[in-house]
């Protein structure tokens, strides 16, 4: 009753002042949701432009290729197996050519392969009679289509010719089946073969000619951007905490202790993109053959360093909060120097390996940097044994450091698991023991 | 001549002998091969049997699909359409549940708003006359196949509708371009609709119904393995290094420090399947909506774990090697059972949790191990802490011990380099540096 008065009594003036209030807030809501998402749009823009070249590339390879459609004396030649070309065109397409040619390629063999069987399988149906053709075409079906799927678990399949599989058993299956009412097969079959070489073609084309994205040439700059990450982290480490007067606090929220974590996730990208780089031609200054397989080697070594610098991250996160300004007597601020000569002569020898690679020049034999490190670790390891005892002590306390450091995250995962088990509310294992119990009882 | 003379001695009777010896020992590889081959297919069946249920269902789900064609009404009804349906099958067709749904779903919804839109376009460009048509429907495939493209930058769009933006391009661009051919537009769409909806549902009912491999169950073994294999670390550490007469020496070569490198390299997985899992139904004890989520903060506290892992394991080998036995003063034989009881419980501690995830029982609340670790750590500090002057030293000790692993992973990157420089042929410096001289000479 009070509701409904209350309702009246603003009715009368206040409720089309709310409701355009209302309209004008949602309205207000939308554009900015726009403006965010317009904002965000540019921003990937910004980050690769060739992003931006790729859609466009994508765009044009269509447009050409649906060209064939639009003129009459190819339409009909061809007929409705056009549609396979503007088909090709869209799933080929990939942002880089390595990633195009590999999957234009395993898409026309795949195709020739499957069709040369499928013929081959129609042909031996046809002997069984015009009731047993189903029957046996069905089976062939059933057969390799098993086959080619129980072959895509073989990892070196999985790793090259999965998408050939795949039309590999489209093919075979589309001709195997249509092959019972379609007569001109092999007519049909040739079409079919030669629109999609026709668009694959025309991918390549527009891949190779158009703002051409390199595979090789991206997993170069990823390796020279990883030991340049590495590089960050170090000379983070060198300034916030080593240096005369550095500050050594509130570094859990410095960017220099994030900075490794995406060379350790760079693994399944780094795989990828060597993967289609081995397909490409020769570009620039990578000739054909290049030896792709080494930045993998360079890129297992870079994460390694870069999960021994999260160990020593989250080391240096708690030891700075505990204890570390109390430590300052004179084998500390030995050590200490040392620490700081260590970090920053590895960072400046990653730093020219980088630009080693990205210059495509022999790193410089001299080595001044790396050699200056490892003096500075070697002169560390004398100095910390001439104390006999400290020597003896220090190799065992480090490993008892690194286990306590495992036994502080065996704590987190523990909490996390509790976590997961309120939320998705696992059993109570004393509720588990009282069923046994009633149980018996009963 | 001589050599002429040597074959037609041998002519005689060697010849047929050592062709037939030579066709032997080929034939011979070629079984070699085959059994191998074999073995290596029956290994795969046999670490995984689902792998040859999923092969028969695929194989399933194309035969089922495949009647559509055979049976003369619906062909009838039907015509080319019923293509649509077997390509279906074959590209949406998962390993796991969720990923067909994914798959599928997107494929249905996809079709369904590109073919409305594209009916939009066709009538806007009928407006056009017929000599404007084809222009119009150019620009539109041009202006929404880089529009699409361009979306599957933005991360959440490439991570839950990849798929489906493709589908889209590529039904769009079908229906947009094939309507200036087809007169029947609408029923066209609405048959290759029908028949995709078949396509779709075929593969749900054979993914759900025959041997379902669930990717959220897959998701939790997973958590649970890597949880195992951490703990193995942990206990082979134990019996290796820590325990009385452990042996200590050619470490490098246990298993146990190969274990956590699976563990590492496991996060692309476990996104795929998380993403997959969101989607599934309830199935067994997982619900819908379970908290998959949670899985993945686990799993990357599980890497981290293994991280430190990976930085402890190149310490205890270095270690090791270079001066392990001539350590055995009291200190030191106090550390060691301190490290050897931190790295049992907390195994066993890890082992509990796993075994809790995989019973789904919260796991008990008591942490007997979990808490022995703990105290184990801190018995160890308040010991090392009595001697003021090494529990001094100690910490920065060990940011200079891993630093000066930092500074021996630098060196292997170094070496990396100059051997990717070496096989790469990267230019020499000093040759660029002559060239700059001669340039300025000449």
């Amino acid at each position: 009753m009070e509701v409904h008065q209350v309702v009246s009594g603003a009715a009368a003036g206040e409720v089309p002042a709310r409701c355009g209030a209302g309209l004008f807030s949602a309205l207000d809501k939308v554009r900015r949701a726009l403006v965010a998402f317009g904002a965000k749009l540019a921003k990937i823009a910004r980050d690769d432009p060739r992003r931006v070249a790729h859609s466009l590339k994508v765009g044009l390879a269509l447009t050409l290729v649906s060209v064939l459609y639009y003129v009459r004396p190819i339409f009909i030649n061809w007929g409705v197996s056009t549609m396979w070309a503007v088909l090709t065109v869209v799933v080929v397409m990939e942002y880089t050519v390595g990633g195009t040619l590999i999957k234009g390629l395993n898409r026309a063999f795949a195709t020739l392969l499957a069709g040369f069987i499928a013929v081959g399988a129609h042909k031996v149906a046809y002997l069984c009679g015009n009731n047993g053709e189903p029957v046996v075409l069905a089976i062939f079906v059933f057969l390799l289509a098993s086959a080619a799927t129980f072959s895509r678990f073989i990892p070196e399949v999985k790793a090259r010719y999965d998408y050939g599989v795949t039309i590999f058993i489209l093919t075979f299956s589309l001709v195997a089946v249509s092959s019972y009412r379609v007569e001109e097969l092999i007519r049909l079959a040739h079409q079919r073969f030669s629109t999609i070489a026709i668009g694959v073609a025309t991918c390549l084309f527009t891949t190779i000619f158009v703002c051409p994205v390199w595979a090789g040439e991206d997993l170069h700059n990823l390796a020279a951007g990883n030991l340049d990450k590495l590089a960050d982290f170090l000379e983070g480490l060198e300034s916030e905490c080593f240096r005369e007067n550095a500050p050594g606090e509130n570094l859990e929220s410095k960017p220099f202790l994030q900075v490794y974590k995406s060379v350790l996730n760079s693994k399944a990208s780094e795989d990828s993109l060597c993967n289609f780089a081995k397909w490409e031609p020769g570009h620039g200054n990578f000739y054909f053959r290049y030896p792709w397989g080494l930045y993998q080697k360079l890129g297992a070594l870079s994460r390694q360093c870069a999960s021994s610098m999260q160990a020593l991250a989250s080391y240096i996160i708690t030891l700075t909060k505990s204890h570390y300004p109390e430590a300052n007597m004179e084998l500390c601020l030995k050590v200490r120097a040392a620490c700081g000569e260590m970090s920053l002569n590895s960072a400046k020898a990653l730093r020219e390996l980088s630009e080693a690679i990205q210059t495509m020049t022999a790193p410089s034999p001299a080595r001044t940097h790396m050699s200056a490190a490892i003096r500075a670790a070697r002169g560390l390891r004398a100095e910390l044994s001439q104390d006999a005892d400290l020597a003896k002590v220090m190799h065992v306390a480090v490993i008892a450091s690194l286990l306590s450091e495992l036994v502080t995250q065996t704590k987190k995962i523990a909490e996390s698991v509790d976590n997961l088990a309120r939320v998705a509310r696992f059993k109570d294992p004393e509720d588990t023991q009282k069923d046994v119990v009633i149980n018996v009882v009963s």
